[in-house]
């Protein structure tokens, strides 16, 4: 299974927002979703994604997209904006969850529970070229800020810098790059 | 330079639409023009897009996005939305232009004024990893639906097909992974 897992500064914690990118940039959390999950036609069955909302009125939240049960859904924006908001509400669509759980405290309970590969990803680290990507690994990655340094101070106890290249990628984008560098292993 | 074609079958042709989805999927042209021109907080001053849009009503018309001369943008669907409708009522936005003009007619007059590389992306070419991307190459690829079969016929004149493997990726993922070989290769 690999996952990724977006730390979201500002994101919105209930549904009361006109729209995506004015909900502390939920549109970030909706393309990083697309980025995750969608295969022309298809779902990733084999792949998690999670946001951890920090913004307010009441952060934490943890929202999970969980492609083995996902259905219901398309691209675009629309679609993402109200299966979000409904989920915000505290309403349920199958294969999407929330909770109240931090980012702290999800990354121990998982790095306590497998031996599954942790990466952060960030310019400086090392290159992505020298890890073997088994498919089974979890990436963290910020928004459009980046990582608050505690919170990437916190990750690095359990997860190590790993790097795309020079280029500054949206979160989106690097995601997108990720599964395929693990499809391309698994090939 | 870089340059990423999109073939769209069903793309409106006017400024007559309600939103990107209905107007023939221009939805996937927006995210391929993201996918092409942006980075973290900045534009890829070296990438062309290019969207032969060939829906109602009045096809076809070549639309070209150039990266040295964009700007006022952001990568939010409702700013391309816009700058999208200005261009396809005739208005100008810097960097974003539009003519009469088929695909066949562009890409015969390109091929035959540069020696560079043209690709038609499709998953059963050559594996992407043999070829030496330097970055002055031109990849055409095909929308949700794929090219039809006598456009790429008639591309295949000019082109050779190449593959990012063997999963089926959405248009903007492919351009998304393109833009990271050809970053890969130069760094």
């Amino acid at each position: 299974m690999r996952e990724f897992v977006l730390y979201s500064r500002l994101g919105r914690t209930d549904s009361k927002f006109v729209n995506l990118h004015d909900a502390g940039r939920l549109d970030v959390v909706y393309e990083c979703i697309v980025a995750s999950m969608f295969l022309s036609h298809g779902i990733r069955k084999d792949a998690v994604f999670h946001a951890a909302l920090s913004g307010p009125p009441s952060p934490p939240v943890h929202l999970k997209i969980d492609g083995a049960t996902l259905h219901d859904v398309r691209t675009d924006e629309k679609t993402w904006e109200k299966i979000l908001r409904k989920t915000l509400a505290g309403q349920t669509h199958p294969g999407v969850t929330s909770c109240k759980k931090s980012f702290e405290a999800f990354l121990r309970e998982r790095a306590e529970a497998s031996q599954k590969g942790i990466y952060v990803l960030e310019e400086k680290g090392r290159n992505i070229s020298e890890l073997k990507l088994d498919g089974n690994v979890m990436f963290i990655l910020g928004d459009h800020i980046g990582l608050p340094r505690t919170v990437e101070n916190f990750a690095l106890r359990y997860a190590e810098k790993v790097s795309l290249g020079r280029k500054p990628y949206l979160a989106a984008s690097c995601i997108t790059i990720l599964n395929y560098l693990m499809d391309s292993a698994l090939d």
